[in-house]
């Protein structure tokens, strides 16, 4: 189903990351950060690129947002991403006191925000992002289904 | 109570690197990878000085041991970590395949593998590892009292 409304700038260069990544043989997601609406990091999904197990597209956004506002934490910050986070990124965005999450397709293998551990809902989790699910959901689940459906 | 045989190098070193980082005005967890037994990435929490949410003692240990084995996954290989992981940590040595999870204190208000979350008992979780607990419990823990009595 199309998104009901224009897709808000940032959920469009997330998903242009996402086609980045798989132009680089990598899974096709992306992510982006923003403070006060600019996009202040960009990542797409780097594993096999760098060598990196913890390489997903929100960690890398989230770093290189880290690394130009030269704080650990990312209060205020909003983070955008076309498919649901796994339960690394989804502690990630909790450490980094991320304020709004906007996410696209639902990952019913790995996502771990609205099904899984649900790690947002756990009493245990001390800082809770406002969470908006489903934009660009068709888009974004129509990049991982062709990238996945080609390498069969 | 003390571990009741001698502690294994990696898990000393493991400690060592807590103390360097408390050292650094950071948290004191201290993390190594081993393959067969020797030590091929190291990492102590990094958090503030690098300006990174992610730069947990586990995630600089893992993403060390993945470099220099030039791949995204750490097959066959052993953490060993000062204090039990966060979900972040946990979901990361999940992607990477790690073998044997070695640890020393729990940490009731952040762990994600007895406690909280327990992510590798989730069903959607797709590679758990061996998990052996309290390693070095008495000291770790006496390390992060220490440091968080000392900033109140």
């Amino acid at each position: 189903m199309a998104t009901p409304f224009p897709l808000p700038a940032p959920m469009r260069r997330a998903l242009e990351l996402a086609r980045a990544a798989q132009a680089a043989d990598e899974v096709p997601i992306g992510a982006v950060v923003t403070r006060n609406g600019v996009i202040i990091g960009e990542g797409e999904n780097r594993n096999r690129r760098d060598c990196d197990p913890t390489a997903h597209a929100e960690m890398v956004a989230m770093r290189a947002a880290a690394a130009r506002l030269h704080d650990f934490r990312l209060m205020g910050c909003d983070l955008w991403v076309t498919l649901e986070p796994c339960a690394m990124c989804a502690g990630a965005i909790s450490h980094a006191r991320i304020a709004r999450l906007y996410y696209g397709a639902a990952d019913p293998k790995g996502g771990a925000i609205e099904q899984g551990p649900r790690l947002f809902m756990q009493p245990q989790c001390l800082h809770r992002p406002e969470v908006y699910a489903g934009l660009a959901e068709a888009e974004a689940s129509a990049l991982l289904r062709d990238f996945f459906a080609a390498r069969r």
